[in-house]
Protein backbone atom coordinates (compact mmCIF):
# COMPACT_ATOMS: atom_id res chain seq x y z
CA UNK A 1 0.00 0.00 0.00
CA UNK A 2 1.08 3.78 -0.35
CA UNK A 3 2.00 5.97 2.38
CA UNK A 4 -1.28 7.58 2.31
CA UNK A 5 -3.35 4.26 2.47
CA UNK A 6 -0.81 3.14 5.51
CA UNK A 7 -1.97 6.43 7.05
CA UNK A 8 -5.96 5.92 6.69
CA UNK A 9 -5.53 2.03 7.91
CA UNK A 10 -3.45 3.10 11.20
CA UNK A 11 -5.12 6.32 11.71
CA UNK A 12 -1.58 7.76 12.26
CA UNK A 13 -1.12 11.49 10.11
CA UNK A 14 1.32 10.96 7.25
CA UNK A 15 3.68 13.51 8.89
CA UNK A 16 3.93 11.74 12.04
CA UNK A 17 4.75 8.73 9.71
CA UNK A 18 6.95 10.26 8.06
CA UNK A 19 9.04 11.50 11.44
CA UNK A 20 8.89 7.90 12.68
CA UNK A 21 10.14 6.59 9.07
CA UNK A 22 13.19 9.31 9.68
CA UNK A 23 13.63 8.62 13.08
CA UNK A 24 13.96 4.49 12.07
CA UNK A 25 11.44 3.96 14.16
CA UNK A 26 9.67 2.55 11.30
CA UNK A 27 11.52 0.40 8.49
CA UNK A 28 11.72 1.94 4.89
CA UNK A 29 8.90 0.72 2.48
CA UNK A 30 9.98 -1.38 -0.28
CA UNK A 31 11.11 1.14 -3.08
CA UNK A 32 8.97 0.57 -6.41
CA UNK A 33 9.86 3.74 -8.33
CA UNK A 34 12.34 7.10 -7.67
CA UNK A 35 8.90 8.63 -5.75
CA UNK A 36 7.03 5.78 -4.50
CA UNK A 37 7.50 2.98 -1.83
CA UNK A 38 4.79 0.22 -0.79
CA UNK A 39 4.15 -0.28 2.62
CA UNK A 40 2.61 -3.61 3.97
CA UNK A 41 1.14 -5.14 6.76
CA UNK A 42 4.35 -5.24 9.04
CA UNK A 43 4.54 -1.86 8.94
CA UNK A 44 1.06 -1.50 10.08
CA UNK A 45 1.64 -3.56 12.90
CA UNK A 46 5.13 -1.39 13.66
CA UNK A 47 2.96 1.72 13.28
CA UNK A 48 0.85 0.07 15.94
CA UNK A 49 3.74 -0.90 18.15
CA UNK A 50 5.15 2.54 18.12
CA UNK A 51 1.91 4.28 19.07
CA UNK A 52 1.68 2.10 21.98
CA UNK A 53 5.29 3.24 22.98
CA UNK A 54 5.58 6.86 22.50
CA UNK A 55 1.69 7.79 22.78
CA UNK A 56 0.62 5.50 25.45
CA UNK A 57 3.81 4.80 27.21
CA UNK A 58 5.36 8.04 26.86
CA UNK A 59 8.85 6.48 26.15
CA UNK A 60 11.25 9.00 24.98
CA UNK A 61 12.24 8.40 21.07
CA UNK A 62 15.33 7.15 21.66
CA UNK A 63 13.93 4.79 24.27
CA UNK A 64 11.30 3.48 21.91
CA UNK A 65 14.05 2.74 19.26
CA UNK A 66 16.33 0.66 21.63
CA UNK A 67 13.49 -1.35 22.94
CA UNK A 68 12.59 -1.87 18.74
CA UNK A 69 16.24 -2.51 18.27
CA UNK A 70 16.28 -5.43 20.41
CA UNK A 71 12.52 -6.58 19.25
CA UNK A 72 14.28 -7.16 15.84
CA UNK A 73 17.20 -8.86 17.01
CA UNK A 74 16.90 -12.54 16.08
CA UNK A 75 20.72 -13.52 16.74
CA UNK A 76 19.77 -13.29 20.85
CA UNK A 77 18.23 -16.31 21.88
CA UNK A 78 14.22 -15.86 23.06
CA UNK A 79 14.91 -15.26 26.83
CA UNK A 80 17.39 -12.90 26.28
CA UNK A 81 15.42 -11.05 22.97
CA UNK A 82 12.71 -10.61 25.63
CA UNK A 83 14.96 -9.44 28.96
CA UNK A 84 16.73 -6.62 25.90
CA UNK A 85 13.39 -5.52 24.99
CA UNK A 86 11.90 -5.55 28.50
CA UNK A 87 14.78 -4.39 30.19
CA UNK A 88 15.01 -1.14 27.93
CA UNK A 89 11.76 -0.22 29.11
CA UNK A 90 10.96 2.80 32.30
CA UNK A 91 11.21 1.19 35.30
CA UNK A 92 11.25 1.69 39.05
CA UNK A 93 14.98 3.82 40.75
CA UNK A 94 17.96 2.00 41.38
CA UNK A 95 18.99 1.22 44.75
CA UNK A 96 20.59 3.75 46.35
CA UNK A 97 24.76 1.94 47.08
CA UNK A 98 25.15 5.10 50.11
CA UNK A 99 21.77 4.04 52.05
CA UNK A 100 22.51 1.91 55.06
CA UNK A 101 19.48 -0.11 54.46
CA UNK A 102 20.36 -1.15 51.11
CA UNK A 103 22.58 -4.03 51.97
CA UNK A 104 19.85 -5.03 54.14
CA UNK A 105 17.24 -4.74 51.57
CA UNK A 106 19.42 -7.25 49.36
CA UNK A 107 19.70 -9.61 51.77
CA UNK A 108 15.78 -9.60 51.89
CA UNK A 109 15.29 -9.76 48.43
CA UNK A 110 17.83 -12.63 47.93
CA UNK A 111 15.86 -14.77 50.85
CA UNK A 112 12.72 -14.16 49.66
CA UNK A 113 13.86 -15.28 45.90
CA UNK A 114 15.31 -18.08 47.47
CA UNK A 115 12.19 -19.29 49.32
CA UNK A 116 10.42 -18.44 45.62
CA UNK A 117 13.15 -20.98 44.12
CA UNK A 118 13.26 -18.55 40.97
CA UNK A 119 16.65 -19.62 40.51
CA UNK A 120 17.17 -17.99 37.33
CA UNK A 121 16.52 -14.59 38.67
CA UNK A 122 18.24 -15.08 41.92
CA UNK A 123 21.28 -15.98 39.25
CA UNK A 124 21.04 -13.29 37.23
CA UNK A 125 20.86 -10.76 40.03
CA UNK A 126 21.30 -6.64 39.85
CA UNK A 127 21.53 -7.17 35.59
CA UNK A 128 18.12 -6.77 35.71
CA UNK A 129 16.83 -3.34 36.44
CA UNK A 130 13.74 -5.28 37.87
CA UNK A 131 15.75 -6.50 40.07
CA UNK A 132 17.33 -3.44 40.99
CA UNK A 133 14.06 -1.61 41.22
CA UNK A 134 13.06 -4.71 43.95
CA UNK A 135 15.64 -4.13 46.13
CA UNK A 136 15.27 -0.39 45.62
CA UNK A 137 11.41 -0.39 46.93
CA UNK A 138 12.47 -2.68 49.90
CA UNK A 139 15.23 -0.26 50.99
CA UNK A 140 12.31 2.52 51.17
CA UNK A 141 10.42 0.60 53.41
CA UNK A 142 13.16 0.21 55.76
CA UNK A 143 14.11 3.59 55.54
CA UNK A 144 10.68 4.78 56.30
CA UNK A 145 10.58 2.47 59.30
CA UNK A 146 7.84 0.35 57.97
CA UNK A 147 7.35 -3.59 58.53
CA UNK A 148 9.11 -5.97 55.18
CA UNK A 149 6.48 -8.35 55.22
CA UNK A 150 8.40 -11.45 54.17
CA UNK A 151 5.01 -13.83 54.74
CA UNK A 152 2.92 -11.87 52.93
CA UNK A 153 5.21 -11.40 49.91
CA UNK A 154 6.03 -14.96 49.37
CA UNK A 155 2.70 -15.31 49.51
CA UNK A 156 2.12 -12.73 46.66
CA UNK A 157 5.31 -13.89 44.94
CA UNK A 158 3.55 -17.19 44.40
CA UNK A 159 0.51 -15.48 42.80
CA UNK A 160 2.59 -13.47 40.44
CA UNK A 161 4.22 -16.27 39.37
CA UNK A 162 0.61 -17.90 38.34
CA UNK A 163 0.01 -14.31 36.79
CA UNK A 164 3.03 -14.74 34.53
CA UNK A 165 2.37 -18.09 33.39
CA UNK A 166 -0.77 -16.70 32.48
CA UNK A 167 1.21 -13.96 30.69
CA UNK A 168 3.46 -16.39 28.46
CA UNK A 169 0.51 -18.30 27.55
CA UNK A 170 -0.73 -15.47 26.08
CA UNK A 171 2.54 -14.21 24.63
CA UNK A 172 3.24 -17.93 22.77
CA UNK A 173 -0.33 -17.39 20.91
CA UNK A 174 1.62 -15.47 18.23
CA UNK A 175 3.22 -17.22 15.64
CA UNK A 176 6.19 -15.98 15.32
CA UNK A 177 9.15 -15.25 17.47
CA UNK A 178 9.30 -11.55 16.43
CA UNK A 179 5.42 -11.02 17.35
CA UNK A 180 5.86 -12.99 20.61
CA UNK A 181 8.23 -10.43 21.55
CA UNK A 182 6.58 -7.49 20.03
CA UNK A 183 3.45 -8.67 22.05
CA UNK A 184 5.26 -9.15 25.42
CA UNK A 185 6.43 -5.48 25.12
CA UNK A 186 2.68 -4.60 24.29
CA UNK A 187 1.83 -6.23 27.50
CA UNK A 188 3.71 -4.25 29.69
CA UNK A 189 2.82 -1.45 28.36
CA UNK A 190 -1.03 -1.34 27.87
CA UNK A 191 -2.01 -4.67 29.90
CA UNK A 192 -0.23 -3.64 32.90
CA UNK A 193 -2.39 -0.48 33.91
CA UNK A 194 -5.16 -3.02 33.39
CA UNK A 195 -3.96 -5.48 35.54
CA UNK A 196 -2.95 -2.90 38.37
CA UNK A 197 -6.81 -1.34 38.03
CA UNK A 198 -8.04 -5.08 38.09
CA UNK A 199 -6.25 -5.08 41.18
CA UNK A 200 -7.36 -2.21 43.32
CA UNK A 201 -10.86 -3.27 41.94
CA UNK A 202 -10.74 -6.60 44.04
CA UNK A 203 -9.66 -4.95 47.22
CA UNK A 204 -12.67 -3.09 46.54
CA UNK A 205 -14.83 -5.76 46.03
CA UNK A 206 -13.43 -8.18 48.81
CA UNK A 207 -13.60 -4.72 50.90
CA UNK A 208 -17.52 -4.37 50.39
CA UNK A 209 -17.49 -8.32 51.21
CA UNK A 210 -16.15 -8.13 54.28
CA UNK A 211 -17.26 -4.55 55.95
CA UNK A 212 -20.22 -4.10 53.99
CA UNK A 213 -20.60 -1.04 51.97
CA UNK B 1 8.70 14.21 73.17
CA UNK B 2 9.92 17.64 72.02
CA UNK B 3 9.75 18.85 68.66
CA UNK B 4 13.66 18.36 68.92
CA UNK B 5 13.43 14.43 70.01
CA UNK B 6 9.96 14.15 67.38
CA UNK B 7 13.09 15.04 64.59
CA UNK B 8 15.50 12.71 65.75
CA UNK B 9 13.18 9.68 66.20
CA UNK B 10 11.94 10.28 62.68
CA UNK B 11 15.01 11.45 60.84
CA UNK B 12 12.79 14.76 59.70
CA UNK B 13 14.67 18.08 59.56
CA UNK B 14 12.62 20.27 62.43
CA UNK B 15 11.82 22.81 59.40
CA UNK B 16 10.38 20.40 57.58
CA UNK B 17 8.17 19.15 60.48
CA UNK B 18 7.07 22.63 61.40
CA UNK B 19 6.13 22.74 57.79
CA UNK B 20 3.86 19.68 57.90
CA UNK B 21 2.51 21.49 60.92
CA UNK B 22 1.60 24.82 59.14
CA UNK B 23 0.03 22.26 55.95
CA UNK B 24 -2.07 20.38 58.51
CA UNK B 25 -0.66 17.13 57.71
CA UNK B 26 0.61 16.52 60.90
CA UNK B 27 -1.75 17.44 64.28
CA UNK B 28 -0.28 19.86 66.26
CA UNK B 29 1.12 19.00 69.45
CA UNK B 30 -0.42 18.62 72.96
CA UNK B 31 0.43 21.99 74.32
CA UNK B 32 2.18 21.85 77.62
CA UNK B 33 3.35 25.43 77.84
CA UNK B 34 3.18 28.25 76.12
CA UNK B 35 6.11 27.90 74.37
CA UNK B 36 6.34 24.33 74.37
CA UNK B 37 4.27 20.89 72.90
CA UNK B 38 4.17 17.38 73.68
CA UNK B 39 4.55 14.66 70.25
CA UNK B 40 3.92 11.19 70.99
CA UNK B 41 3.63 8.04 68.94
CA UNK B 42 0.88 9.22 66.93
CA UNK B 43 2.59 12.38 65.66
CA UNK B 44 5.73 9.77 64.79
CA UNK B 45 3.57 7.50 63.09
CA UNK B 46 1.54 10.37 60.55
CA UNK B 47 5.24 11.62 60.08
CA UNK B 48 6.45 8.38 58.86
CA UNK B 49 3.15 7.97 56.67
CA UNK B 50 3.38 11.62 55.58
CA UNK B 51 6.96 10.93 54.00
CA UNK B 52 5.58 7.87 52.06
CA UNK B 53 2.91 10.25 50.39
CA UNK B 54 5.15 12.96 50.00
CA UNK B 55 8.53 11.56 49.60
CA UNK B 56 7.83 8.63 47.64
CA UNK B 57 4.57 8.67 46.61
CA UNK B 58 5.15 12.27 45.19
CA UNK B 59 1.86 13.56 45.85
CA UNK B 60 1.17 17.31 46.06
CA UNK B 61 0.58 18.73 49.71
CA UNK B 62 -3.39 18.89 49.01
CA UNK B 63 -3.69 15.19 47.50
CA UNK B 64 -1.70 14.43 50.85
CA UNK B 65 -4.23 16.24 53.16
CA UNK B 66 -7.02 15.40 51.51
CA UNK B 67 -6.12 11.28 51.96
CA UNK B 68 -5.36 12.20 55.49
CA UNK B 69 -8.36 13.66 56.14
CA UNK B 70 -10.45 10.53 54.98
CA UNK B 71 -7.87 8.44 56.59
CA UNK B 72 -8.93 9.71 59.73
CA UNK B 73 -12.81 10.93 59.21
CA UNK B 74 -14.28 7.80 61.81
CA UNK B 75 -17.47 8.93 61.00
CA UNK B 76 -17.77 6.62 57.68
CA UNK B 77 -17.80 2.82 57.15
CA UNK B 78 -14.53 1.19 56.67
CA UNK B 79 -15.15 0.58 53.17
CA UNK B 80 -15.96 4.16 52.54
CA UNK B 81 -13.32 5.69 54.49
CA UNK B 82 -11.27 3.23 53.24
CA UNK B 83 -12.51 4.14 49.59
CA UNK B 84 -12.07 7.53 49.53
CA UNK B 85 -8.59 7.30 51.37
CA UNK B 86 -7.33 5.15 48.24
CA UNK B 87 -10.07 7.16 45.42
CA UNK B 88 -8.21 10.53 46.44
CA UNK B 89 -4.23 8.52 45.57
CA UNK B 90 -3.24 9.38 42.16
CA UNK B 91 -4.88 6.79 39.60
CA UNK B 92 -4.49 6.52 35.66
CA UNK B 93 -6.87 8.89 33.03
CA UNK B 94 -10.24 9.32 32.94
CA UNK B 95 -11.92 7.36 30.03
CA UNK B 96 -12.50 9.84 26.86
CA UNK B 97 -16.30 10.26 26.71
CA UNK B 98 -15.90 11.21 23.01
CA UNK B 99 -13.59 8.53 21.79
CA UNK B 100 -15.55 6.18 19.65
CA UNK B 101 -14.00 3.14 21.34
CA UNK B 102 -15.13 3.91 25.10
CA UNK B 103 -18.65 2.23 24.77
CA UNK B 104 -17.42 -0.86 23.53
CA UNK B 105 -14.70 -0.51 26.39
CA UNK B 106 -17.96 -0.03 29.07
CA UNK B 107 -19.78 -2.69 27.69
CA UNK B 108 -15.77 -5.11 27.84
CA UNK B 109 -15.45 -4.09 31.47
CA UNK B 110 -19.31 -4.84 32.39
CA UNK B 111 -19.33 -8.13 31.07
CA UNK B 112 -15.60 -8.97 33.01
CA UNK B 113 -16.84 -7.47 36.28
CA UNK B 114 -20.24 -9.97 35.77
CA UNK B 115 -17.90 -13.00 34.73
CA UNK B 116 -15.89 -12.17 37.97
CA UNK B 117 -18.92 -11.88 39.82
CA UNK B 118 -17.73 -8.82 41.24
CA UNK B 119 -20.99 -6.98 42.08
CA UNK B 120 -20.09 -4.74 44.63
CA UNK B 121 -17.56 -2.62 42.26
CA UNK B 122 -20.17 -3.38 39.41
CA UNK B 123 -22.42 -1.62 41.50
CA UNK B 124 -20.62 0.97 42.51
CA UNK B 125 -19.18 1.53 39.14
CA UNK B 126 -17.38 4.81 37.29
CA UNK B 127 -18.56 6.48 40.53
CA UNK B 128 -14.31 4.66 41.80
CA UNK B 129 -11.74 6.12 39.54
CA UNK B 130 -10.06 2.91 39.39
CA UNK B 131 -13.14 1.34 37.68
CA UNK B 132 -12.88 4.87 35.29
CA UNK B 133 -9.22 3.71 34.86
CA UNK B 134 -9.72 0.35 33.80
CA UNK B 135 -12.49 1.71 31.05
CA UNK B 136 -9.77 4.19 29.52
CA UNK B 137 -6.93 1.32 29.22
CA UNK B 138 -9.49 -0.97 27.96
CA UNK B 139 -10.62 1.71 25.22
CA UNK B 140 -7.14 2.36 24.88
CA UNK B 141 -6.11 -0.95 23.56
CA UNK B 142 -9.08 -0.88 21.11
CA UNK B 143 -8.12 2.18 19.92
CA UNK B 144 -4.98 0.69 18.90
CA UNK B 145 -6.52 -2.05 17.05
CA UNK B 146 -5.18 -4.52 19.89
CA UNK B 147 -7.11 -7.36 20.71
CA UNK B 148 -8.99 -7.74 24.16
CA UNK B 149 -8.09 -10.86 25.89
CA UNK B 150 -11.36 -11.35 27.71
CA UNK B 151 -10.01 -14.91 28.75
CA UNK B 152 -7.19 -13.52 29.83
CA UNK B 153 -8.38 -11.00 32.37
CA UNK B 154 -10.68 -13.17 33.32
CA UNK B 155 -7.77 -15.58 34.67
CA UNK B 156 -5.72 -12.69 35.78
CA UNK B 157 -8.34 -10.81 37.70
CA UNK B 158 -9.13 -14.07 39.65
CA UNK B 159 -5.48 -14.33 40.33
CA UNK B 160 -5.78 -10.41 41.28
CA UNK B 161 -8.87 -11.37 43.55
CA UNK B 162 -6.61 -13.37 45.40
CA UNK B 163 -4.10 -10.60 45.85
CA UNK B 164 -6.39 -8.68 47.06
CA UNK B 165 -7.90 -11.74 50.14
CA UNK B 166 -3.92 -11.05 50.56
CA UNK B 167 -3.68 -7.72 51.19
CA UNK B 168 -6.67 -7.59 53.48
CA UNK B 169 -5.68 -10.17 55.58
CA UNK B 170 -2.19 -8.32 56.31
CA UNK B 171 -4.34 -4.70 56.90
CA UNK B 172 -6.36 -6.48 59.64
CA UNK B 173 -2.98 -7.40 61.47
CA UNK B 174 -3.52 -3.38 62.66
CA UNK B 175 -5.05 -2.89 65.92
CA UNK B 176 -7.07 -0.66 65.29
CA UNK B 177 -9.67 1.27 62.30
CA UNK B 178 -7.25 3.85 61.62
CA UNK B 179 -4.32 2.31 61.83
CA UNK B 180 -5.77 -0.36 59.13
CA UNK B 181 -6.85 2.36 57.08
CA UNK B 182 -3.56 4.04 57.22
CA UNK B 183 -1.19 0.39 56.53
CA UNK B 184 -3.57 0.09 53.24
CA UNK B 185 -2.78 3.57 51.76
CA UNK B 186 0.98 2.61 52.47
CA UNK B 187 0.21 -0.48 51.04
CA UNK B 188 -0.78 1.33 47.98
CA UNK B 189 2.50 3.45 47.77
CA UNK B 190 5.18 1.36 48.92
CA UNK B 191 3.91 -2.06 48.35
CA UNK B 192 2.09 -1.96 45.11
CA UNK B 193 5.61 -0.97 43.31
CA UNK B 194 7.29 -4.05 44.70
CA UNK B 195 4.33 -6.01 43.62
CA UNK B 196 4.91 -5.17 40.18
CA UNK B 197 8.39 -5.57 39.88
CA UNK B 198 7.86 -9.10 41.33
CA UNK B 199 5.37 -9.52 38.57
CA UNK B 200 8.13 -8.64 36.25
CA UNK B 201 10.84 -11.26 37.74
CA UNK B 202 8.23 -13.68 37.82
CA UNK B 203 7.96 -13.21 33.89
CA UNK B 204 11.99 -13.39 33.23
CA UNK B 205 12.06 -16.62 35.91
CA UNK B 206 8.94 -18.29 33.87
CA UNK B 207 10.83 -17.53 30.13
CA UNK B 208 14.35 -18.29 31.55
CA UNK B 209 12.56 -21.76 32.87
CA UNK B 210 10.75 -22.51 29.12
CA UNK B 211 13.30 -21.48 27.07
CA UNK B 212 16.61 -21.42 28.98
CA UNK B 213 19.39 -18.33 29.39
Amino acid sequence: MRLSELSEQSGVPVATIKYYLRERLLPPGHRVSATRADYDGTHLRRLRLVRALIQVGRLPVATAREVLDHVDDDSLGRTIRLGAALWSLPHGPDPDDGAPETAAARREVDRLLDRLGWTSVRETGELSPVHRSLVAAVATLLRLGYPYEDGYLLQQGRLMYQVAVQDLDMMETYPSETEQVESAVVATVLYEPLLSSLHRLAQEEESARRYGL
